[in-house]
């Protein structure tokens, strides 16, 4: 049983510059905290979620016996990420769709929801925005900024954009930008929800309709490729949803794995917000912190004090071991403190969210190493 | 400059019955041949298609200067199968878009077009209907049977079906059977196509519309899975398609890789049906010869007795070289006469198409072989 989560929602009435142009005002940023910052506001750990996350980092909500937070077995009292030690936060980026300002909200200049009007955000307008809101907090420096994947690549933009107000990043199945074929799932995703005729040019809230059949969609490319070949296999294989001969149709579900991903897209295009996918899989394909270098990501990284904790997957094929290693080979071009750890795991990106006794014993050993280095 | 091609066209009034129930009558089949058969007919060479492609295997049409067949790299005068030695056929499969009998043409029965009450066929449907073609042009034997992807599931099932019917049978980018992984990414193309409301359940043809944007999807589904990771960042990378900087969209083309994924999509959907693409992606889905035998590959392959090569390539992720060799080892157990080459290509399964000089020549050798023995 874990415990009780409460969020909190704080408002910024400030603009906030864009880095794509713009900006954003009148906003405001939900957020959850766990464990007590310390007296000299010293072992606050920031949390940054992926794609299909939130602010609700870990524990559950009274009175929802299964609401637990999408990292509650990495975080909470005596796990790797320990709250009886830390002070936790989770932040619901900009754009989103699960508590912070996103496109499903009025507009303060028009007065009318935003659609397809709320402008691009990027990795780091979510730091910038993350950065105000722990200056709310009364807290100047990060023990750890920690995320998976897209998490991953806000824990190092931080180490970036404000080098002096975080001590440790652990970038988890992360890449320093993507790939040309993580641009192209992106986009067939993206090409879904947007030729969905319910899309309506991304204001179909005025239509009354959510463009379902595209989110269906994007979520099923998703789920293919969080998951290893490895895994599908020995979950679902060639298993027949219904008896053990086919049944031969075109349009029926014959496979069990055709089953589980309807049913994932299904439950997906229930929740989610389909502006917020796109604004999302934009902000993953934007991330490029060595563009502005030439495309040198030492030197990129040459701003980075931080120390660093990288861990990848095996069987990862959408953030590969190399991708992760590619951020160490830089930080240690720079002569930067850095540990890095190759889990060997079968399921495929999505390891970064499982409960693996070497992955969480690494992320555990090194918290515990910040820990003692701050006597919490 | 390459030879000119001619399509030809049988008629089979007698019904073809059908793996997965009922049965097809009155049906066509579109046909190429290029060569000459020579006088004991023994040096006949059937080349079996796999998604995208038909009966037009090499050569040009007349008066239309681009129109090269899709294997015209490997077959013709001088070419790896050269057409001065075997008589090579081309055969379109029922259910297909390009001549032979498909959901776009009238079903005998009702008068009226097929569309979605196209049965579904299968690999060994396709192979029976092949070989009453051969019946039709006196051809008993083949020296050969060669197919890539689905055109090497045809190939293999040759081998099964009609066992003293093949002499040799090329195998190449192929598998014994599809991954879960495999049928996820068929279902993910199905469902767009299915899930657009211009397929009105695969009646669009009575209301004068085409599903293009599920054929679309499909389509750049397809071209990420065709191309390997490496490939795609050597020729796409993250090149932005104008200018050196971001214009930060969620639904403008910024990536040069989005905008070859959406040119592949329009240009698809502007000729391919979409009920072709769906019992074809089917037929993939079911082609499973061990499932009869438990999943037994060795006891299943037991009845071939042709002499077998397989090629697979390095960077292949969706018909890798693994599963290749499965079948190599299914082949071995049975004592059979088995070539195998692994060819070291950077274009995933695409390699198969392309002009590799490694590839040609193993293929070349091993006709070259087969031509000897017939005297060809």
């Amino acid at each position: 049983m874990s415990f009780i989560a409460t969020p909190q929602f704080l408002s910024f009435p400030e603009a906030l510059p864009l880095k794509g142009g713009g900006s954003l005002r009148d906003y405001t940023l939900a957020y959850e905290t766990y464990g007590r910052l310390n007296a000299d506001s010293s072992n606050a750990v920031l949390v940054c979620h992926a794609l299909n996350a939130s602010h609700h980092v870990a524990g559950v909500y009274e009175d929802q016996p299964r609401s637990e937070g999408w990292w509650d077995n990495m975080i909470g009292p005596g796990k790797p990420v320990d709250t009886n030690r830390f002070f936790v936060i989770g932040i619901n980026n900009l754009g989103s769709c699960f508590g912070s300002t996103g496109p499903m909200h009025l507009n303060p200049d028009t007065g009318e929801v935003y659609g397809a009007d709320f402008p691009v955000v990027t990795v780091e307008d979510w730091v910038n925005a993350q950065a105000l809101l722990l200056d709310r907090l009364g807290i100047g420096q990060l023990a750890a900024v920690l995320g998976g994947s897209l998490g991953g690549m806000q824990a190092l933009s931080w180490t970036l954009q404000y080098p002096e107000r975080v001590r440790h990043a652990v970038v988890v199945a992360s890449a320093p930008n993507l790939t040309a074929e993580n641009i192209a799932f992106n986009e067939v995703a993206r090409r879904a929800i947007v030729t969905d005729p319910d899309f309506h040019g991304g204001h179909f809230y005025r239509h009354g309709v959510v463009p379902k059949r595209g989110l269906r969609i994007a979520r099923m490319i998703g789920h293919i490729t969080y998951l290893s070949d490895d895994v599908m296999n020995e979950k679902f294989g060639r298993q027949l949803r219904e008896g053990l001969a086919p049944r031969y149709s075109t349009q029926d579900i014959e496979f069990q794995i055709e089953s589980y991903l309807r049913y994932q897209g299904d439950k997906f295009s229930d929740y989610f917000d389909a502006n917020t996918y796109l604004l999302i899989t934009r902000a993953l394909d934007y991330f490029d912190p060595a563009l502005a270098h030439g495309g040198n990501l030492t030197l990129a990284l040459a701003r980075a004090t931080a120390r660093f904790m990288l861990v990848s997957f095996t069987t990862d094929w959408r953030f590969s071991p190399a991708r992760s290693r590619e951020i160490v080979k830089a930080l240690l071009d720079n002569r930067r403190d850095v540990s890095y750890a190759e889990i060997d795991a079968p399921h495929g990106h999505d390891a970064f969210l499982l409960d693996d006794a070497r992955y969480h014993g690494v992320i555990g050993a090194y918290f515990n190493r910040i820990a003692e280095e701050l006597g919490a």
